[in-house]
Parts: C-alpha cells; sequence; structure tokens
C-alpha cells in the first residue's frame, strides 16, 4: 500500500519517471544496525543521496531499517534519524523536500532478531513486489554491525532472504574483517559458505574519498607524463600518511584490540599504496583487471621486519583504558596508536624507492594526503634569485593527493607546475586556486597545478552509489584482503611486544614523533626518552655479545637474531677490507636451514658490502638440478643472490648437474670445480668459508666415517649423506683447511647436545667432521648462539 | 753592496732579527715575467707578503725581477709596479713603510734572454753572497712566462743557476700545463730532464684558496662526524662550481686554444673534487700520503663520455675571436666558454653520487663554491608550521666550504645546523654570522653554522708561503697531473666537434643553461632553441617509424633512436604475451655493437618486461672467456644483464670456455649448448632471435661461404670470422629458422650497401648467410634505420 502511494505521487509529477521506465525493476536496500553510529552519521544519508540521484532510472526502491531492537522503540529511533536528513546545497529545496517525503514514506523498520524475523520480511518484500506487480531487480544488504554478528545474519540471508533467480543480491561488509591473517580467512571461509565472490562488497571507505578513488584514473590519463617517470629512477620517496588529531576515547574497547595498524594502515594506507604501485591494467575501470595487477603488486612487497615500523601511543591512552575496559591500574597496553612504517617494493618500476606509511591519534593536525616525492636531478645555472618561480626545475617536484582537512580542508590533486599540466576529467574535477601564501609540502601553493572535485561528496554517498551500479573494483574482494593481511600479519606479530614511544599528543609531540629512514629500516630521530612500557623483559639487543673461546678459537655468541647481525657485519668487514687488500673476495656458502637468516639480513642490510667484487662458491651441493628446492644453491638464489647484484661470471655453482644427469663420477663434476676454484682463487686459498654443523657433528657435506674428504688431498669430493638426497658435492676438508677465516655458525636448542660435546673432544674428524675444522693457517671463528650453547 | 746596507738597516731596529738569528742562510727569490700581468697583480704582492712574514724568520733574501726587456725599460717597469706595492690592512703602517723600502733595496731587475744572461745572475748571486759572508739556504725560480717559453728557461736555470750543494731550488710553474694528456706528458718529461720532481712546484691557485685548501683539515678534524655519513648512503650529489660574470674578450687568443674545461675544469674543479673524494690519509699533512690518496682517487673515477657534458658559448664571443684573432666572418669556434659534467667515482664510497661540475663566462654572478648536499632519510610527524627551526631533520642538510665572491662576498666554510657544529681550528677559522634576510643553497643563512677566516689572504700570498715551506701538497706533482690529463683527455677528444648551445650573457641566460642528470648523462633542461652549430641535421623525433616490407617480410624503420625503441617495446609485447601464455620467454640473442643501445633501452625503460620468467640466449660467440671484453655475453651483462633480475638459472652463455680451454672440438661445446637448448627449449623453438647484419651479408657467426652452419641440422656450430677473434660458436642457419619470431636489426651508414644488395638478392645463404634466415613457421621482421635502409 505504502509503494502504491509513492508511486502515485511520483506520477503527479511531471519531471520524474513514467510507469514505462519504472520497467527495470525494483530494488530493496536493507540496512543492518538501521540505528548505529554509522547509520545515523553516514549510511542514511548516502541511501537518500542514492534515491535523488537515481530516482529517474527506472528502478524503484524500497528501505529497510533493521536491528535487534523491538519495532516500536526501532521504528522511533530510525525515523529520527530519518527526519533529520540534510538535502545537499546542489539540490534545488522544493524537489528535495519532496523526494525526502517520498523516501520517508519507502522506508521501514524491522526487527531482525530470529530466523522467523528473516522469514517474515523476506515474505512482506516479495509481497509488495507482487502487490505492485513489480519485477525484482535486486537487493542490498548493509552490515553495519560488529564483525560476531555477521555469520549468523549472512546464514539467515543466504537461507531466507535470497531473491529469486534473475535477481541479485548484493551484500555489504563493514570493517574489521578479522584482526590477522587466520581470523581473516576464518572469516572469509564462513562468509564464502553463504555468498558468492561476486555477491560481498566489503568497505574500505577510503575507496569513496575522491582523491583517493583518483588515484588510477589520474594515471591513467595521464600516461604520456607519467609513462618515464613513475618508477624508481626518478621518484625520490612517497608519503601516505593519515594524521588525526582525535585520540581513541569512548572507543578503547575496539581499539585496544586493533591498534593503528589494523585500524588504518593494513586498509586504508595499503590500498592507496597499491594505486600508486600496481602496474596500469589497459582498461583501468575493469575490476578484475585491476584486481590482478593489485594482487602482483601485492608478491612484489619485501616482507616486513621488525625494524621497519616505529611505534607509539599517546599518553593518556593508558588511563583511557583502564578507565573504560576497568583494568587494574598495573595494566600495560602494548597498542600503538602511532605507526610509522617503511614498505620496498621488489618490482623492477620500485626496487629501492622508500614507501613511508604513517598514522596516528593525538597528533597536531588532522590531515590525509598521499604524496610523490620526485628526485631533483637539476643543476640550475642560473643563481636563486634570478630563477623563474613557477617553472624553475630545481625546485621540488611532487605529485600530491590530497585526500582532505589539513591547511587545504578540501580533496584536491596538486602536481608541481615543473612537471606537467595535469589532465583532469572536465566534469568532476575543476582548477582551484588557494590561498597565496599557504605553503604546503615545503612550497608556495602557486608552485602547484591544483584541482579540487566539481562536487564535494562523503565517502559513503560515493560507495553506496558504486555498491548502486555494481562496481565492484571500488570494494575490497577476498583475494585483496587476504594479501593484505598476508602482509601486515608477520609485522603484528613481531612488534606485539615492542616497545613503544609515548608521546603527550598534540602540538606537545614537538620532534617526538619524527623518524628515519636507514638502511631499509626506520628509526625514531631523537633519541630514546626513558618510556620502556615492559622495563622488565630483556629485549637482545640489552645483552652484550659474549666473546670468549670455543676449541681454542674465538667464539661469538648472543641470541640468535643479534649473533645473524653481528655475524653478517663481520662477513661485510672481512669482505672490504679483502677487497680493498686484493681487488676481490672469495666467499664460499655452505647449504642447510641456518644461513638463510644470515643470506637474508646480507640482502637487506648490508649496501655498502662489495658484491661487485665478490666470488660467491658453494662448500657443499645436494646432487639435484640447480633449480630443484632441494638445491643449497637454488636457496642462496632465493635469499641472496636476487636481491644483490654479484656479476654473472663471479657466481660458482657445484657442477652436480652435467650431461642432463647427476653427480656421475665419469663427469668429473669434482674436478671441474676443483680446477675452476685453481683458475681463479690464489693458491685455492678461500678469503672466507662459512660452515654449519649437523648433530651428528658433519659439517658441508662430510658426513662421519665418509670415505671422501675428510683427509687427504685438497680436492673436492662426492660424498654420501645418511639422508636424502644422498648424494652430495663438497669441498674436502684439507680444502676448507687452507682458507683465509673460517666461520662456524650454529643455531638453535637442536644443535645444544653436538655443541656440548664438541666443546669436550678433540681432533676427531672421522668421528666428527667438524672437529678437524682447524685452517692450517688461517683463523676460525665460531659463532653460536645462546641456544645452542646453554640448551 | 746594496745586500749589506739592507742588512745593516735591519740592525739598526729593535724588533727586527739580531745578526745570529741571519744564520738559517740566504734564500734568492727570481721571478721570470716580473713586468708581466700575474706579476703585477699578484706575484710581487705575494713576495712582499713573503718577506713581512719571514724578515724575522733568521733567512736573509734578495728578490730577482726578470724579463726579456732590457735593463733600464724593465727597471722602470718593475719598480713602478713595485712602488704600488700595498700594505696589508692587519700589517702595522711603520713597520710597513720600513719593510717596504728594505723591500725595494732588496730587489733588482735583470735582463734575462740569452744564456749568458743566466751565467751572469749566477755570478751575481754567488758573488753577493760572498761578499756578505752568507750561508746560501736555496733559490726559487717562479714562471710567470707563457709555457713554450719553459723549456729554454728551465735548460738555462738547469745549467748555470743552480745553487751549491746543500742549498735547494724550487722551480715554480704556472699553468697551462699542457693542453691534453700528450702534451703534458711532453711537457712533464722535459722539465724532468732538468728538474728533480721534489724541485718542481706546480701552481694550481685554487689550492691556495682559504676555503679549498681547508677541505682536507676540515674533514680530518671532523672525522668523528662525517665518518658515518661521508659516502653515497648519506651524500645526495655534490656540486664544484665557479661561475664568473667576466667574458674572454681580450685574451680570446689564449682562450681560443683552452677553453672552459682546459681552463678550470681540468685544474681547479678537479682538485677539489679530489679533495673531497679521495678516502683520508692518517695524516693529512703528509704530503706524500695525500698524493697517494689522490691519485687512487683518480683511478676510481670512471671515464667520461661525450654525454657526460654539456657545452655552451656566450653568443658575444665568436665576434671576440674574429676580431682579436683577425678571423674570417664565416670562422666558427667550436670552444666552450661553459660547461657542466657529471662525474661518477665508482669507488665503494662514491658509487653513484653524482658530482657535478660546472663553470663558465658571461653568467649571471661572480661565485665559487663547493656544496654537499646530503641525502634526506627523515619524515617529520610534526607538521611544518610546527617544527623547530634550526634543528628540524626535515630541512636540507649540507656542507659548504664557499670559495669566495657571491652573496657572501668572503670565504666561508657552512654547515647545516642540524648536521653537526664542526670543529674549526680557532686561530685561521672564526664563528660569522651573515645578513640574517640571506638565503643561501634554499636555507637562511641562519640555518647554518658559519665560519670565515680570520685573516682573508689572497691564494697568491698563501702559495708563495706554502713555496718557502717547501709545503709540496698544495702543489701538483706531475703524477697528479697526469692523472688529471688521463682523465679529461678522452672528453675533450669526443666534443671537440659538439654543438654548443648559444647563451646571451648574464641575467639573459635564463634558464638556458641549467641542466638534467638522466642515467648518467646530462643534458641541458630546456628544449634546443634554433641554435645549433650544424642546423641542418633533422632530429629522430621529428620522423614516425615507416612500416612497409623487405625481402618480402614486414619492415619497420626510422631514425636508430625511434626504431631502437619501437624494437625494444615489440620485444616487450612479445615477452608478456608469451610468458601469459606459456609462463617463460626465450630470448637468443646476438652479439655486436648494433645491440648495444637496445640492451640499454631494455635496462632502463622496460619496467614491465618479465625478466624473471626470461630465458637469455646467445645467438653466438665469440671464442674467448667470458670476461673478456670482446665476449658478448660480456657486452650483454654489462649492458643489459646486471641491471634487470633475470635468474641465474635462466642465463645460458655459451660453453666457449670448457676446460680451461677455448672453444676445442673435442670438448663439445656445440653439443653442449643444443642438449640445454633441447632440455629447456620446448622443441628448440625460440620464441624470439634477435640477429644483426654484417657488411658482408654475415648474421649471427655465420660468414659467407662458411663450412658449418649454413645448412644442414639444427644445431649449434664452430665457425671462423674473417676478422678477429677467428674462432666463433653459432646457432645454424636451420636452429635460427625454428624460431616463433626471429627480427633483424640494422643499423648505421655502413650497412646501407649490403642493405641495398639485400634487398635484391634472393635465397643464396653461402654468399650473404643472413639471405637464409627464413623462420619456416614463425615470423621475421626487419629493423632498418634511415641511415642503412637510405644511406
Amino acid at each position: 500500500k505504502m509503494l502504491r502511494r509513492v508511486l502515485c505521487t511520483v506520477l503527479f509529477m511531471g519531471a520524474l519517471p513514467s510507469l514505462a521506465e519504472v520497467s527495470q525493476g525494483h530494488i530493496s536496500v536493507v540496512l543492518l544496525g538501521a540505528t548505529g553510529d554509522l547509520a545515523k552519521k553516514y549510511l542514511w544519508q548516502g541511501l537518500f543521496q542514492l534515491y535523488m540521484d537515481q530516482v529517474s532510472s527506472g528502478h524503484s526502491f524500497t528501505f529497510h531499517g533493521a536491528a535487534l531492537t523491538a519495532l516500536e522503540p526501532g521504528q522511533r529511533l530510525m525515523f529520527d534519524v530519518l527526519k533529520k536528513l540534510a538535502c545537499p546545497p546542489d539540490e534545488s529545496p522544493n524537489r528535495c523536500a519532496v523526494l525526502k517525503d517520498q523516501f520517508l514514506k519507502l522506508s521501514q523498520y524491522h526487527q531482525l532478531k530470529t530466523a522467523e524475523n528473516y522469514t517474515v520480511l523476506n515474505r512482506e518484500i516479495e509481497m509488495l513486489l507482487r502487490q505492485e506487480g513489480l519485477k525484482e531487480a535486486g537487493r542490498i544488504f548493509y552490515f553495519s554491525v560488529p564483525p560476531f554478528a555477521y555469520t549468523e545474519i549472512a546464514r539467515h540471508i543466504n537461507s531466507s532472504c535470497r531473491p529469486p533467480p534473475g535477481a541479485w543480491l548484493r551484500v555489504v561488509l563493514e570493517k574489521p574483517f578479522g584482526h590477522d591473517l587466520e581470523s581473516a580467512q576464518q572469516l572469509a571461509a564462513e562468509l564464502t559458505s553463504f555468498f558468492r565472490e561476486e555477491e560481498m562488497y566489503r568497505v574500505d571507505h577510503y575507496l569513496g574519498k575522491q582523491a583517493v578513488a583518483h588515484i588510477l584514473p589520474f594515471r591513467d590519463q595521464n600516461r604520456q607524463f607519467l609513462d618515464p617517470i613513475w618508477n624508481r629512477h626518478h621518484v625520490e620517496r612517497v608519503e601516505i600518511v593519515l594524521k588525526e588529531t582525535v585520540d581513541a576515547k569512548g572507543r578503547t574497547s575496539f581499539y585496544e584490540q586493533y591498534g593503528v595498524i589494523r585500524d588504518v594502515l593494513q586498509n586504508h594506507l595499503t590500498e592507496a599504496l597499491m594505486f600508486l604501485t600496481m602496474e596500469l591494467p589497459a582498461n583501468v575501470s575493469k575490476a578484475e583487471e585491476v584486481l590482478q595487477c593489485k594482487l602482483q603488486a601485492f608478491q612484489s612487497l619485501r616482507s616486513l621486519e621488525k625494524s621497519s615500523a616505529v611505534l607509539g601511543q599517546y599518553q593518556a591512552y593508558a588511563s583511557q583504558v583502564q578507565e573504560e575496559l576497568q583494568k587494574a591500574q598495573d595494566y600495560i597496553s602494548t597498542t600503538p596508536t602511532f605507526a610509522g612504517v617503511l614498505i620496498h617494493s621488489d618490482s623492477l618500476r620500485w626496487e629501492g624507492v622508500p614507501f613511508i606509511l604513517t598514522s596516528g591519534k593525538a597528533l597536531d593536525e588532522r590531515v590525509g594526503y598521499v604524496r610523490v616525492l620526485f628526485k631533483n636531478r637539476a643543476y640550475c645555472t642560473q643563481s636563486e634569485t634570478l630563477r623563474d618561480a613557477g617553472h624553475s626545475q630545481c625546485k621540488a617536484k611532487q605529485i600530491i593527493f590530497y585526500i582532505g582537512h589539513g591547511a587545504l580542508n578540501t580533496p584536491a590533486v596538486l602536481v608541481s607546475r615543473n612537471l606537467f599540466r595535469p589532465v583532469m576529467p572536465e566534469g568532476s574535477w575543476r582548477e582551484a586556486v588557494g590561498p597565496s601564501d599557504l605553503h604546503i609540502f615545503g612550497q608556495p601553493l602557486s608552485d602547484y597545478y591544483m584541482y579540487s572535485p566539481v562536487k564535494e561528496r562523503d565517502a559513503y554517498s560515493a560507495l553506496i552509489s558504486n555498491i548502486y551500479h555494481g562496481r565492484k573494483d571500488f570494494f575490497i574482494t577476498t583475494e585483496n584482503l587476504l594479501a593484505s593481511w598476508a602482509f601486515w600479519t608477520p609485522l603484528l606479530e613481531s612488534i606485539s611486544h615492542q616497545p613503544l614511544r609515548l608521546y603527550p599528543g598534540g602540538v606537545e609531540n614537538q620532534h617526538l614523533l619524527d623518524f628515519e629512514m636507514v638502511s631499509g629500516e626506520v628509526a625514531f630521530t631523537l633519541a630514546e626518552p626513558v618510556e620502556l612500557l615492559n622495563p622488565t623483559r630483556l629485549m637482545p639487543s640489552d645483552y652484550k655479545s659474549i666473546q670468549s673461546k670455543f676449541r681454542q678459537n674465538p667464539l661469538v655468541s648472543a641470541w640468535s637474531e643479534d649473533l645473524i647481525s653481528q655475524l653478517a657485519s663481520d662477513i661485510e668487514k672481512t669482505a672490504s677490507r679483502t677487497v680493498a687488500h686484493s681487488g676481490q673476495f672469495h666467499l664460499a656458502l655452505s647449504g642447510g636451514s641456518s644461513p638463510v637468516v644470515l643470506f637474508q639480513r646480507l640482502a637487506r642490510h648490508h649496501y655498502a658490502f662489495p658484491w661487485k667484487h665478490t666470488h660467491i662458491w658453494l662448500v657443499d651441493e645436494r646432487c639435484v638440478p640447480l633449480t630443484d628446492t632441494e638445491s643449497n644453491f637454488f636457496s642462496l638464489h632465493s635469499h641472496l643472490l636476487q636481491s644483490v647484484r654479484v656479476p654473472y661470471f663471479n657466481v660458482h655453482p657445484m657442477p652436480v648437474h652435467l650431461n642432463q644427469r647427476l653427480c656421475v663420477e665419469e663427469d668429473r663434476g669434482t674436478e671441474l670445480y676443483a680446477k675452476e676454484i685453481m683458475a681463479l682463487v690464489a693458491n685455492a686459498s678461500f678469503d672466507l668459508v662459512l660452515l654449519g654443523v649437523g648433530v651428528d657433528g658433519h659439517t658441508a657435506s662430510l658426513f662421519p666415517q665418509s670415505e671422501n674428504g675428510l683427509e687427504g688431498a685438497q680436492t673436492v669430493v662426492l660424498t654420501e649423506s645418511p639422508v636424502k638426497p644422498h648424494q652430495r658435492m663438497s669441498l674436502s676438508l684439507p680444502l676448507i683447511n687452507k682458507a683465509k677465516q673460517v666461520f662456524v655458525l650454529v643455531l638453535g636448542k637442536g644443535k645444544h647436545d653436538i655443541t656440548t660435546l664438541l666443546s669436550r673432544v678433540g681432533h676427531e674428524p672421522r668421528k666428527w667432521p667438524v672437529s678437524g675444522v682447524s685452517p692450517s693457517s688461517g683463523e676460525l671463528v665460531w659463532y653460536v648462539d645462546y641456544e645452542a650453547l646453554l640448551g
């Protein structure tokens, strides 16, 4: 009845659609959580905007608010909200008043609590449609409810509220979508059991922000200018920033579980990052192509480590948590309210470019932006004072997607005038002029071409319109979501007990939260004030390495992480010294799992390592093809070689695979390798050999009782391992003992017994091959972590 | 007689030395060219300063002006100069007046023209000493004469004017020291036949400039601050600049032979560069240690190419040359009066850091400086307006050695306050405050710690004092000089017919001389105005590629630059399509010079190229070790592989070097390669083969009349080249013809004849092997540039 009345009203108004046009079908919008904060603040207004925009589209609408509240009070609550809906400034007040009146009549409240309630809702929708003789186009269910309620609601919708065949279902989900990879996978799996991928619209409202939504179109429309410069050769750094002045007061029950990384970085800032770094698909409005490129961009991200982030917490947070969550006085929260994270992509396009993601509460200003700063490659011969203001190539070059608030207080796209005049879509963005005395990112506003939206739209209106149009590229697919969690979860885990820098909040923060990048890591610029949150837990770096003796040779011992970093820098020092002295550095590396962390550390933290002058040799190899994942060389390649620049000629894998077969005596692989060593390494004396130890006391691929390699000639030998793959190639002990330096790395509790044993036995290589390591005129150093040493 | 008189005068003055102190011995200074410009302007004043400073040192002095002019007029000319000698402001006028009087009495003019004249001079000095009963300490001969006169004078001094054993000889030489490596070697060889290295003092007056002379002491005294940051990880760029407002008018007879690079860059700016880049010796005041480090720094410089420099000439220069040198109206001078040169050092410390050397005449200001700009690695969370002015880590960090003139108009050392407060020697440098509103290098002067000399000294006074003290580290040794010429000469040769950008001079230059660095090269920022000295040459981008047929196959033709970029993107397209389809891409590449530009283009411009899934094969190889610069693989590695990330396993150099010998039949390298192809490339059918063409019609390493490879099996073969190195390995024509796609690249005028021929002949592989390229079920495309196609 209600619908008919409205349709009649519509028919009386010439400007509105005729009955014929109504044939596009009917859309039912169900807003779950209709009386909640988000609904009050944005969603109803967004739905009203949708109605105003689409009233002439040929679709008819009904809007169903739903909540757990009983009918009467729920109705009252909801209509209090609806009555306050605002008319947008660009709408004629008359038209808006009429449409608002209709919108109210088309809206209805339902209590949705039991399975029964859902069945009733479904029946009412069907009945209404039958009465009005309308074809059903589709149903939108907007979940504005806490995530624990998702599964239950999803089950009900799936079992009772699916539209008939031919009409679509769209369920709209609000974050949080889990709080780590595992929980996100679980939630995704549950939802997937109820809905098909194309039915789900996961909202990241940042994708509705006009400046963020324009990143891809901007890149697309300005290909001619960006193609040559959108890469590591031209981009100096990228900053993706959301600063807030508010704190978490009143929201700590949510915030304490999530923190700033889950709340802002994992979703909003990561999405912006992807729009910047992904390769451009041929067609940027094709959701599948965009998604494919985005997923590839995720694959290229270098994994984060503890040292990739700086974390802070505003001082008042602790007491807010204690108060709101009724915690004890000595309760310590480890939830960060500020984070600065340094991200690198290993794609050819972005290798080496720092992407800085920063967000925090209780900061000095509210602002959001994405800033691409280009390298300054110009030398201006004309002196500063005489340079032409706008176009000098010596001024900074930047492209900024200004999300909002801050000094500009409007979404905007800014492009330095000395870069190019961008192509902008005329209908939706227009050139704007800000206050001429305003400085932004170090330059007067007049240095930029500045564009702002013709019509400012809040993110939710934009997103609701995109849901209506089925533009899935504005939403987060399951794959996208899981890729993001897969990227962030290791960091979240590694920092869960990280000390946080306390900051007073607002302007008082001064320079406390400024941070710097140093060799792929970040650290606060100012020295640590007294601020550790976990004063009792000792951090590895609180220990000094133990320097002592083991088997009459120097011993370095520490927790494994510190040990590895010590070992890596000792190797670098040896390398630099050797290259300075003799022009090249011959390094022989062992296989196995222990060196992997070392390889990774060398790849990521040792930029001054003289790789160009380093020769890489293998200590031992398994008789498998080099491209086999079991191959020592393959592991070395994945964890080290592919990240550094060792010349091809300087890489010397063992020739275990000759004539299409593996380690056959008569192919003379061992001789070949020995000859190569003789030809390139002076006196066949490696500058440094890195060894490990097995639980049976083996080292290299020299096993107890081995027939070859434990004594005799200084050669390369074939050996047999007690474990698969049995066949091995290895440097012999006599050859190893010619080295100028030998480092033995021993890691982990599992090595405690053999370590203890080795500390007691003498030179018995046939029983414990590693006990035969004793460079005849070189140095031997043991790197043994506390777990191996102390158990 | 004269000397006795003076010594008596001296004795009458209490403040001056007693006879006892005179026992240090006597020094005779002979200034050759005593009435020339340099002598008038600086040298006499410098000698007077030396006298004032050293009158109490225990040495006695006589000063001998010399020139070709006859005695009478020469005497008159010289004493006109001496009378005008100024008293320095920090000297008491009385003392100065007395000393000036003495100085005049100690000075004497000689005509030095014939051998006889030198003998007479020598005799006079000896006589004087004998008369006065003085021991001789040493003799200084200052050559302020044109370089063509050097040898003659040197011979006379050597044969007639050497002091007796026990006294030293110092000859002081003024640049130019040759105009290229060869002439410098020749001049050095001549001088060396007369003087020992330690007797020669080659002046570069820049080493007397206080700010330049302080670079090394500054680095030494601030090691604690500089050690961590004086390297490529922290330094963004270095600028070494000498700008002049004057032009070459009146000096064109000299300037036209030298130009700005020989006049300023090869000497002054290069010396400053060395002080910055050299490793610090343990003792910076030990001349030999400094020299050793400097020579090492020269060794690390990457050699310059044509594209390392931008060159200009002020417009009036041409007519000044025509007028002063009586040249014809159509005479065109190719002498640059402006140069910007980009220099790289390949030392571990500086690899990748751009050093920009710039100098020119008729520019907008007179100024000299050395500016070290550090990388900005900070992210400042606090907003710009709230940052603490002085110390914010987000402001630029710089160290500037301000040589003089310009806005500061004093020598100075400036260090950004957010870097460190430098240690400066208190006696000679003091903290200074400049005008607070002055901006310098983009920042207010108040952002810097600024120091200026306690006593400003002109360069020649400083140098003359250093000669007197025997401080050889302030002079250019022969090795140093030749190292510098060895570095600059190849550039000078390659640019001798380079077009110059004409500039109007002064402020009018606007941005005409601004330049940018792009992938190791420099280019003017503004597009070329009509100004080329070779105005007829059309630029490549004026043409579109021609698409047509050649030998019944598709032909792409354009100017070489465009052709290469078209070919590179066609290869990328093929690669992406193939990888999308089959997961990998097998690319076989030819050697030779034409592909080099292609390799460079692929390395620098194709970020989306699927290198990770590409296999690289060689079409042909020379029988030399892979690390030989003649090796095709070596060239491929330097120009492409070392810049992209092809997995090690996917790189397939030809096995020309087995068992420590090259291409021996029985080592079966060809079989090995064929087997590798069979094992990895489906059906041995490469996805793409890139070929070239020789002037004799050869392709790959398949030469006319070759016994192997032109027909028969689809294999790899050994062949003989008519040119060295004769032995080659090559894919055979039948194997090439199995490829899915073959691109043939032909570049340059030199290939015009063979191109024309090929357009006419049929399938005659024995005569012209390339005519046999005809993929049996693949596509063949010819990429021929206009020069090869049209001649």
